[in-house]
This record gives structure tokens, sequence and C-alpha cells, in this order.
């Protein structure tokens, strides 16, 4: 600890119980740990420094941004240190020449956007925790989120890091060029490794032209399949298509009754997709000319292209988890499945989960083009991981994903396998291995335990989630 | 010798040296080498086991697909075995619904363009060499080329792999979703990694919404500076374009001399940029729209949408590899500068080649939103590197990369440190052993040598090209 002091300074190192807590729970209060210290620094050199320290002390450092993960994977459940990268918020001006912004790994995701925005030009990751999520966690878990389809996940958007590596070392390289073929891309082998590999202190990231226009529509469907099959072809034929959001309508009508609103209008319809086009001279023509062409579309709202209408809109989507969450905490699963299985999934998920748990209710939406599903199941036990267990093994069994967005983190680590074959985690662990020699970063994260059995198919196991 | 006619049976085994010649030779003739055997296995058990063999027996292997690379990463310049990956061409159907395909390495970057298209998709990389060059190799080379700034590299459309790594073992993940963070990124990792760490045998790439329309356009400056000032200004304000390719009055005054054809209209001009933006609805618009609120423009074409035309505008640039050909074989180098530097180096390029080499002529052309300029000098012996060495050098002090879209091969190797840091090139080798644990995948390419010296800053050293 005096270590830490030494090279931190007293107000960069927290140990006090009652300040250290809130670091040591995630904000969905499903995961919850304990440290010995929370450590703050504010500079690259000092997060060097603490590596190097943990490493010849031989202790875990859990690396944290916004907290905003779904899997555990930013909290010391094994009573890691917590290094926490907030502090390193720094916000570079735009460069306007290449469409590129240096920024630190604790500026939040909402503090890019806004840079981007008021230079001129937009930044392509969005979703809901932008407040507080960090660009750091972002890279580290390679979030998705509303955009992906248009713009790609976070890895697409990373064109340098600053980073320690697990070795302690200090890799750096945000001053360069668009074009860069000069050896190993680390910034893509960095972002989604969870902490596990390196600590990324700073990111160059790509900026994307600002669509100065938007139209957005609600369009309703008699069948998820339909709709599915509409986002697909709107993707195709509106190449300016930002989001396709797929909602149900017991989803609807729960955020309807919670909120207080009046249903979409139209007929009654079983599922709903949220569409958005942005462009800078005619999305609106564009999506109407894309929708024109759909088939199976049972009503469509207006387009609207006013902030005001669209905002309402919207909020049919943004409001499902709120709703979700006053009938207790769910339990939430992140899982994505090939383009054809994303219809047939969300039609038998509820009565997956009824097979193991019948008292239970199952609520979805969905990245539509994406195949990327949030499945939510209220009226669990907290400790109940049956329907976790079932569920993943499904997804799996359809060829889908395990982990969307959120990444394998504590919660899925034993289910790796589901996804992964040998060959590929003996590759992952070699990788582990060059990078960060001594296994201090995270190392409860994402490799399942070397000496792990496969996980039962019964109430035995913990921690799915996501 | 008699294990790999064991392993892939005689048809795919190549020894007798009128056979190996044309793979023992890049195409630009620069880079010659040499090859016990050229292996043309059709498999990836087949890959794996020659792989297998090599380890055995300590054999350095050099993975080869179309040979279009510039920089001798894939011709047997120490006497290596050749691993022709051209067999392994299947195409796989597009998948229509996700909007990606599966194909094998050896496929024609031209012939998933063609299958994309006939599927009613795009494939969002282009460039010159399309008949010949093959995914794998553009995956090895993480290729760039025509439409970068709009649809990113290859490493932006490589969703997932098979590959052999170093040890033997058969890493496979193509049956996955579009979003997948299920462990560390392997595509993007083996993406640009010059078949230093593992063998791509397949792939699954994603595919963008083709466009329907395409608007073209050319452009006149008086300065370079003016026309990269403009690139950056239309890519800001017109999201659908997708090429911005600067040229200057000395090529395009040799292109039109070569190929005996008409100067481009208007008034002369030192700089052209040829425009394009592709949309299902209005790329004509659109483009007009950004070209009108350009400042500093001498001159424009009309904006062509018919392809007759268009093609004619494209002519001027796709005609200036040949044309600078016809005055002896020029070295050639591919280089990248930050945004604000382009211009500049543009400018003075011709002044630092006639410094070393008075005799010597300076032709340039450039990706100009990506900083992204092929310098080509003639007039130079084969063998002369002063050139060579005092351009990375130069591009290197200017916080540009040494390469922009080719690699750094055999050609590039000794200046590596010019780019990147003994951290970053110590953390490229942990990597390597990681996943080539015996050095048997291409060992002379990418990485500097142990124990190399700096490079000489005269004409003592060898290769300098790209």
């Amino acid at each position: 600890l005096d270590n830490f002091l030494d090279a931190l300074g007293p107000e960069r190192v927290i140990t006090a119980p009652g300040d250290t807590a809130p670091f040591c729970v995630d904000w969905t209060g499903r995961f919850r740990g304990a440290t010995p210290a929370v450590l703050r620094p504010g500079t690259t050199e000092q997060v060097a420094a603490v590596v190097a320290l943990c490493r010849h002390h031989g202790l875990a450092l859990t690396p944290q941004g916004g907290n905003t993960g779904l899997v555990g994977g930013s909290v010391p459940l094994a009573g890691e240190i917590v290094l926490s990268l907030r502090d390193l918020d720094r916000l570079a001006p735009v460069d306007d020449v290449s469409g590129q912004v240096t920024v630190g790994a604790g500026a939040s995701l909402a503090a890019v956007q806004g840079a981007a925005t008021a230079a001129g030009w937009a930044y392509g990751v969005d979703f809901a925790s932008r407040d507080r999520a960090t660009i750091g966690g972002t890279i580290a878990t390679n979030a998705g989120g509303l955009r992906v389809l248009r713009y790609g996940d976070t890895r697409a958007q990373v064109v340098a890091v600053e980073a320690v590596l697990g070795d302690g070392s200090i890799v750096s390289h945000l001053g360069g060029p668009t074009k860069d073929n000069t050896g190993y891309h680390l910034p893509s082998l960095l972002c989604g490794s969870e902490g596990t590999l390196g600590i990324v202190t700073a990111t160059r990231l790509r900026l994307v032209p600002a669509a100065s226009e938007r139209a957005t529509a609600l369009l309703a469907f008699d069948s998820v399949e339909r709709a599915v099959a509409a986002a697909g072809d709107l993707r195709r034929h509106v190449p300016t298509l930002e989001a396709a959001e797929l909602m149900l309508a017991a989803g609807i009508g729960l955020v309807c009754r919670v909120t207080d609103r009046p249903p979409p209008p139209g007929p009654s319809a079983a599922a709903f997709l949220l569409v958005e086009a942005g462009d800078r001279l005619s999305p609106a023509a564009e999506l109407a000319a894309g929708i024109e062409a759909l088939t199976g579309v049972v009503h469509v709202t207006p387009v609207a292209t006013d902030p005001v209408p669209a905002a309402a809109l919207w909020r049919y989507r943004e409001d499902h988890p709120a709703a979700v969450n006053t009938l207790g905490p769910p339990h939430k699963f992140d899982v994505s499945l090939p383009g054809d299985g994303l219809a047939a999934f969300v039609d038998e998920a509820p009565g997956i989960v009824a097979a193991v748990a019948p008292g239970a209710t199952t609520w979805m939406w969905a990245h539509a083009v994406d195949g990327n599903v949030h499945v939510n199941v209220t009226g669990l036990a907290p400790d109940d991981d049956r329907v976790g267990d079932t569920l993943l093994r499904s997804v799996a069994a359809r060829r889908g994903s395990i982990s969307g967005e959120h990444g394998i983190g504590t919660a899925k680590r034993a289910w790796l396998h589901l996804n992964r074959t040998l060959a590929e985690i003996d590759a992952f662990r070699a990788l582990k291995r060059a990078l960060d020699p001594d296994g201090i970063l995270n190392p409860n994260v994402l490799l399942p335990p070397p000496t792990a059995a496969p996980p039962l198919t019964t109430g035995t196991v913990r921690g799915v989630s996501g």
C-alpha cells in the first residue's frame, strides 16, 4: 500500500471501505465484491507504475471504467485491486482534417459524442448508458449499441491506442495517420479483451460525417419473422439506415402502462420496428422509398423529420429497460443469433424460459439487423441461474453468440466453450501469456478457469447474465 | 519431401524449377527468390498437415496468394517453402439475411466482388489488382484501396476467419452472427500480420448495401493544398462519398501523352480530384451540393451519372501506373501522412528525391482523404535504395506511416523502428512467439531481425519499396 501511495499520492489511493464500496458493485447491483484499495491514476505513467508494482508483488488488478457492464467484468469479485481509469478523461480538440479525435480512457461516451457534434462530426457508437460509460470501457468490451448496422462496433472506430500491457510496458501510437500497416494491430486486439491483456489509457477514434437530417418511423407487423425480414430488406435498400430496433407487443404494452402513454397509432400488431435514416440531403425520401418497397407492413407512422415526434417514437424503445425494472430486478441476457435465426429464437424464447421457470416472464427487444436480442426475464430469484444456462445453450445450439455486446466477464466464462473450440481457447491463453505473463490483469475474467469442468445443466451454477 | 507428397498427393507438390519459378518472383519483378517446393493444398486440413510437418522438421514457410504485393512479403527470398493458397478458392452463396459471404482464402478479390454484386450487395474493398489479388492476401496485408474513406480497410470487413496457427492448430469460427464478443478477435489480429502468425484459409466477410446510382466528377485546383482541403471538406459534407483520388498536373500530362488522350476540360491546373458518391436515390444531388460548398475549385466537370463518361474520368487515374511504367521500372513507395501533412509532403517530395538522386523523376497519386500517397520514382538504378531510405525517414519525421497499404514485408523491416517503439516491437515479438512458437511462418517478414542495427542512411541498404 505504501508503494501505491508513493507512486500515486494519497488522493489517488482509496482504502476506506465506505469510499471503496461504490467501486465494488456493478450498476445493476447483481455483482458485488470487495477490494483492499481503489487506485485512481491521473497519467499513463502512473498506470504503468501501478502495473509494475502489482507484477512485482503478485497482486491482481481489475480495471474499471463507468462500471455499466452486465457480466461482472469490472468489479473485484475475488478481492482484486480496483484500477479506476475515470480520471484519465482528457479530450483533445477534434482533428478536423483527418476526422479523428484523441481522448483519455476515462472520458464518457457522451462527452466524446458531444465533442464530435460540436466540431461538426459524429461518433459512430451510441447506446443508453452513454453518460456513465467510459470510452475505455467501450473499448474493453467492444461495445455495440444502436448504430452498429451503419458504422460498425467500437473496434471499427479505434484507430490507435495508448496502453499499459501486463508486463508494465507502455505502447503508444496515437499520432498516426488513417492508413497505417506497420505491424500487428494492437488496438483491435485490446478491443474486446476486457482488461485481460492491457489497460487502454487513451485512444484515437475515427469520427463519421454528421447526418444533418434524420428521418424516423415506426412500422407494425403481424409477426416477428416479417419484422426481422423487413429490417434486413430495409438495410439493404437504404444505405443511410442507422437503426432498426425490434420491439414486441407485450413490451410496448408494458411501456405504455408504466409511462401512461397511448399505444402506437394503427391496429394492434405482434411486432414493431423503429427505423431511422440519417443523411445530408434527403433521408426522409430515402427511408420512404425503402419502406414503400417492403412487404408485410401492417401500419407505418408518418416519417418524422422533426426531433420532437422522432423522440416520441424513440421513447417506446428507450423506456423498455426502466419499464421492465418496475417488475423487480430482471435477469438480463445479451445474445445474438445468425441473421436467419433471430425471429425463431424470439418466438421460442418464452417457451424455453417457461420450461425451466414456469412462473417467469420473458421480455425482449433487439437490434434487428445485427441479430442481437436483449432477453430480460422477470419473476426469478436473484440466484436462480437455470434460465441462463438453458438460454445460453439454446443460443449456442442455434449457432448464435452467448455475448452480443457485453463480453464474457466473470458471468459467462464457464460457458465460453459453447462458442469456442479448445484450439481457440488455447490460442486465447497463449495471447494472454504473451502480453500479461504473470496473469495479473483481470485474471478471473473472459478465459475459463484452466481446470473448469463443463458447466452443469441444472441450477447449481452461478452468475449467468448479460 | 516424401512427407509432403504423402500429405498432399503428387499433384499438389511442385518441385521442378521451371514450375516453381513463377512462385518465386513478385509481379513487379523486383523481388526474386528460390524454393525447394511449392505446395498447393486443397483443404484447411492439408494446410494444417503442412504446418505440422514444417514445424517438426524446422522448415520455414512463405504463404502466398496472388503475389501482387510490393514489399517482398510473399516470395521465398531466403529459400522458404512456398505455400500457395490459390486452390482454396471456394465461394459459398451470399447469405442474404446477414449480408455476409464465406469465401476461401484463394478466391480473387474480383470473384468476391462479382458474387456480392450478383446477389444485390457490394464488397467494400476495391483496388486495381482485383483480378489477381486473393482475399487471403488482402487479409494478410490489410489491403486498403479506393473506398477506404467510406467502408474502411480490409480489417473492417472481416467478420470471422478459419486459420492454421503456427503450432499447426486449426481455429475456425465461420458460422457466427454479426455481433459476437466471445474472446480475443483473432480475425483482426491476423489481418495485417503478413502470414507471420497464422495462415488464413477461409473467411466470412461483411457486405455493404449496393449503391445503385453513382455520381462522378473531376475537380481542378491551383494547388495540392487546396485539393487536399477540398477532399476533407467533401468527405465531411457528403456521407455517401466513396472516392477522392488526388492527381497532379505532371501525372495527368504523362497519362495523356502515353494514351494519346486529350487533357481534362478546363484551364490548366496544378492538382485534380476525382470524386465519386454512391447511393440509392440521389448521389448526383448530394455530390453537387457538396461541391457547391467548396472553395478554391478552379473547374468542375459536369457530374457524370452514366457509366461511360464516369469511366472516361476514371481512366485518368487508372492509367497512372501503366503510364509511369513506360519510363522504366519505377521504385514504388506506399506511405501515408497525417491529414494535415499530405499536401506539404506531396509538394516537397520531388525535392527530397532530387537531393539524393538528381537525375530521378517523382510521380505521385494519392487517396486524398486517407493521407495515403503512392510515390513512384523513375530514372533510378534497380538497386539504388538511397531514395527509399531518405523518403521513409522523411515520412516518419512527419508522423507518417512507412506503410499505408502494403505492409512491411521484407523490404521495410529494417525501417520498422522509424514508426514503432522498442516496447511495441517487443509486444509484436511476444505475439509472434505465442502463435508461432517455432518461428516457421514467414520468418523474414515484418519483424526486424533481432540483432538488426538501425539502417544506414546511404546506399548500402537493399529492398526499400512499397
